[in-house]
């Protein structure tokens, strides 16, 4: 039985002591254990894990380990679970939190800052100057759940209350998943100044941050919504998210083809999610003078920016990292709200043991796949209780 | 006599019919000529130059013309004159101005936007969109004089009152001329946030803009300002403007030092002046995460950028152009309240005659010139006659 | 045959020399005459009014004038004519405009500001320093049209070229009176904070402004929107503008039952369009700590404000005037996207030439008018050759 | 012996296990007891209280309570220690905490924010939605030193580290108490747009926020400055901390006066540290159009406001509560460079048991009191000791 002095838990949600784990071994390799369900501190809770989709950065994490350094070296053979895109029901609560009641339905966004460094005193959770600093001895409070602290690749997850987002009754598990991601797209149009309603804005690569960018931007009013990509498929995609147009740059010119498409004129925001080495360039030539870029997408290797553009016509350009600024709130409200349909890029479901072959279907794209989400085995008896009740 | 319908002119301040302005004539070469003065319309005023100095764009413009389209193309052989940085007192007052006085010392800013497009609507005049569309049959209103209109290397210039801040009295004509510079850096270190009293700030590259990104750093309250460059006595000037500490590069790794210097941190902005090809990098590793830098120069060839390390960092960049965002402003009550002497960057005197050898001084940093300043033989029994009344 | 020099007219849409015309002749006195159709300057175009909606703030300047100094004094007797909330068709463009085409429809905004004084420079436009400046001798270029300059209850307006909003072709002449209604509570919106999906608002007072002010923030994703108000037909039309909730404030507590309906909570943003004397006091209760009000109306004389509970609770407000900030253009985006349906609150059409019933509907709302819209009869031949064509 | 598991002390400044601290009695009772050291918990420290200035709002909080609402009510007879403008030495630290040192030299702010709520994570934490909820049962974290949780009318105190500012080693203890009222006026100026070299400004009241208000507003160069107050004494004080102009209100309209002595203009924002039930009004018209008014103080009853000039005018209003947004950092940055003396508003001291006498002289104003501060007697070997190591 879990009990723990001051946390509370729920006569119907039962936890127990252990659970199932996904958790890393060497690079590359994840395995399926047995562990203890951890127990939340204050302005924590217990997060049944129902559902997780997987992010491209997972497959980079299960491979080589986060892209920031982290207090303790890499996460490899540590019993370290990665995940980060889930949803789930309530299952405990830390002392002293009230925010939430055992059983609600919620979503997370990734990152609780530390809230005493510079950048949380200002809003800037995503960017805590205390980015990997929980483990051992020195406990600054932040967590990036999958990254430097146990994900969702597991039955059950602690996350800090400042990470949850209520769900609508009527959102399903599925759906819920995608709401970190439509946070993502939405923090990088906020940076970019949020009020876009009849504002032009190209969305280069239709991964999923850009495919729901172009949802998130179409639902703040944007106009014209232009997507750039290689893939019909995916630009088809698109299209059904809102996008006013769509432009195969294997067959024209993405520079040409959007001014093309805008009147004749650069646009107000690029929105680059493609990570594609020659992007900024790109981005930088279809924007008008004093235009923004957000970038939700990097190249691994340093590439050949044009700087000289970029500083002649007064562009600015925010490098974005997660879902800042309780953009997941935002992205939440919207699809709470049916604005756009998030889970036309799910394709894919599996259940939690296969995750291995989901993981797979991710990387390689297996069935033209987008979004793969796994998904737990509702204890169903549970379930019907509480329906009941 | 200049005389000309609903233009104030002054009975002591005469205006002459035609002045002695320098123009351009084949790339790199300047012809000192007779011209007529030219003749303010609504919201504008002439203004007679007293003093100017030179700017590395000035040398930019003289030999390849200005660094961005203008309508009409390439401005050789058409009696334009350039120059940017002056002061001057005004001389007539266009139609219903009722703003400036003629007598009054003004000094300038480069950019008049049109008023009428999306960025002008902002307040972003700077980036205007109708940039360049003054000449011929579509006068859109913009002026960017030594840009795209005439400038300052003449007895008279025509400016919009928009670009003219008042003077204080005992503020020399030498020191007029560096607000438009100091303004620049102030531009800069607005789109950083502006408010920066204990905050920290490298600058990377002693030129004009930034020196004077360090006095204006200092005078807004920034601690620690750090500055970085190669040339001794530069920085030597640096600690004069208020540098807390000064980086010479040639002996050490500056990321390396700024760490040191900062307390083991990264800084929390970076005004980059130097338009070195790694420095975006290198002042990606000096910011913390969440940190922001700004572009006031760029190297002339694309250079290698580390995107992924910024994206990462959730780094911001702007890429300013010119003195928005009324900075010069700023600059000037700075100044006027003596919270720098910007006179440290001023290292020689011409006279107008002489322009091709200021120039040269400019061009050439001969004898570690750094702001060369050219000045008007003064109408002396004029001005006798003006203090006296 | 109106021919002017510089200014481009149109084969189709011909413009006559003369127009009709209500004017302001004693307080409270409109008459019908035929005046000559003005002349764009530069900057400027010729609208031929299609249709206007009558605003409250019409009927004020109708029988005291414009509540803000003019020079010149009152505008009785002056042929001047009132009316602000048209749209129209371009029927002439002042030299060098090229934004616009002859025969284009457009809506518009009220204030184009002089382009020079400190809050244009800054974009706040609509709080120019020279506003009511454009009469007699000092022409700074302001125009408030229908307040300080001549309106749309006419054939023909001019208007700058910042105040007009290109329309989406299936939007109704009737609806599109409706954008700059629909801006000004967007604009309210706007220095809210904007990104407001999510959070919580009242809009107290269910008049146009409020009405649409429910549409807009729904747009915007907010939640929950509730309205307060005293009329349970314009809480029903409030319910189907999109609010959660709609609170009859003759039968219950506004306040109690703002925190009720917010599960027990303060709400986030209040925007106050009734004016009642004691709106500020309830909204300041209604809102959370750090919670942010918009004035969009006011009582005629001052009103016993509880300062202490705002200064205590940091609480800011934002009196507005007018459509800043290009609202208009988000506004009319959100209607063109049919993200709501303005014409509800249209309930009333009357001919230009019944404009007096028009007025008379309109402010004693008679048969319960929200918005009252007056049309002109359209030249049909000339129509249907534009179609054609 | 004060040792507690985590806690970290020092061998130098020997912590006791029970403390002199003053406490509140019956409402305007403080007695002098004998009470146990508090022990630091994660992210917070021990601080030895080494001088501490005496507030208006101290009186409130002594006489009546604090100003809002606390979990368990009044603080009578609960052995609470008021108090929250205090300075002093780093005694111990709280569990992990290494971003300061036993033996620092600190000043503090007095909101710490839960971290969890809507407004700490915008970065508004003196807005903290879970104000006063750490008594009892529920603690979210949140302190109010002074207010809600225990201050520094005590030998120690508890912070939390976010609102720690370091001090420079050149700065007198006394000096260093008026950090936070340094940081009020920051703050507000701060919420005004930061910005304001070159812009006018009026601040009302000569109180130490308003005086502190003339002193941070010159060193971010505004220009002009204008104080208007009731006694010359305070203005002179105005005066030498930078005002550009004092106007007595006794001798004449304030608002003709500021109108007068910024050319014929309004201001630019205001800074309303009165509390006079008309200064609304009054600030009102000493702006011009879009201009901005804050408000640091309030009548204690409802006052009767002009809303309709304030809504006309677009203007808005801050009522601020604190010194949030990290405002006492850029106070103390500004101080350590001696960009103003605050010690001019240092008008008495008293040692700490004599509070009673120094609450007095700051209540009745004795002897024309600005600040009072009140010092702690120095453990004289113990300093001696550190200074020689």
């Amino acid at each position: 039985m879990y009990a723990h002095p001051g946390v509370k838990t729920d006569p119907i949600l039962l936890v127990p002591e252990t659970m199932k784990a996904w958790v890393l071994g060497d690079p590359g390799e994840l395995r399926l254990i047995e562990k203890k369900v951890p127990v939340p501190k204050k302005a924590e809770v217990l997060v049944r894990v129902d559902a997780i989709a997987i992010c491209a950065t997972d497959l980079d994490v299960i491979s080589s380990g986060p892209p920031a350094l982290i207090q303790g070296g890499l996460p490899f053979n540590k019993d370290f679970t990665p995940g980060h895109e889930y949803m789930g029901t309530i299952a405990a609560l830390g002392p002293g939190v009230d925010e939430f009641k055992v059983g609600e339905r919620v979503t997370v966004e990734i990152h609780a800052g530390c809230g005493q460094c510079k950048r949380c005193r200002m809003g800037m959770y995503t960017s805590c100057l205390n980015y990997g600093l929980n483990y051992g001895d020195v406990d600054k409070g932040h967590r990036a759940n999958g990254f430097t602290s146990d994900g969702g690749f597991a039955e059950f997850a602690i996350n800090n209350i400042n990470t949850l987002t209520k769900l609508a009754d009527d959102m399903s598990d599925e759906e819920a998943t995608l709401v970190v991601t439509a946070g993502t797209s939405m923090y990088g149009l906020t940076e970019l100044g949020g009020l876009i309603a009849g504002e032009s804005i190209v969305v280069i690569g239709p991964g999923p941050i850009g495919l729901l960018g172009v949802a998130v931007a179409k639902s703040l009013g944007a106009s014209r919504v232009i997507l750039t990509g290689t893939r019909d498929n995916r630009l088809k995609t698109g299209l059904e998210l809102g996008a006013d147009h769509v432009v195969n740059v294997t067959r024209e010119d993405p520079v040409e083809a959007v001014r093309r498409l805008n009147g004749g004129k650069g646009v107000d925001y690029v929105l680059e999610c493609s990570g594609a080495p020659n992007a900024i360039n790109e981005a930088g030539r279809m924007l008008n003078r004093g235009g923004k870029m957000c970038l939700a997408a990097f190249p691994h290797d340093p590439a050949l920016i044009d700087v000289a553009h970029l500083v002649r016509n007064n562009i600015y350009i925010y490098g974005i990292r997660g879902e800042g600024r309780s953009a997941t709130h935002r992205a939440q409200a919207f699809m709470a709200d049916k604005r756009f349909d998030a889970t036309k890029i799910h394709t894919h479901t599996f259940m939690m043991e296969d995750l291995p072959t989901a993981l797979r279907y991710a990387r390689d794209r297996v069935d033209d796949a987008i979004k793969v989400v796994v998904k737990m085995p509702r204890r169903a008896a549970e379930q019907e209780t509480r329906q009941a009740s």
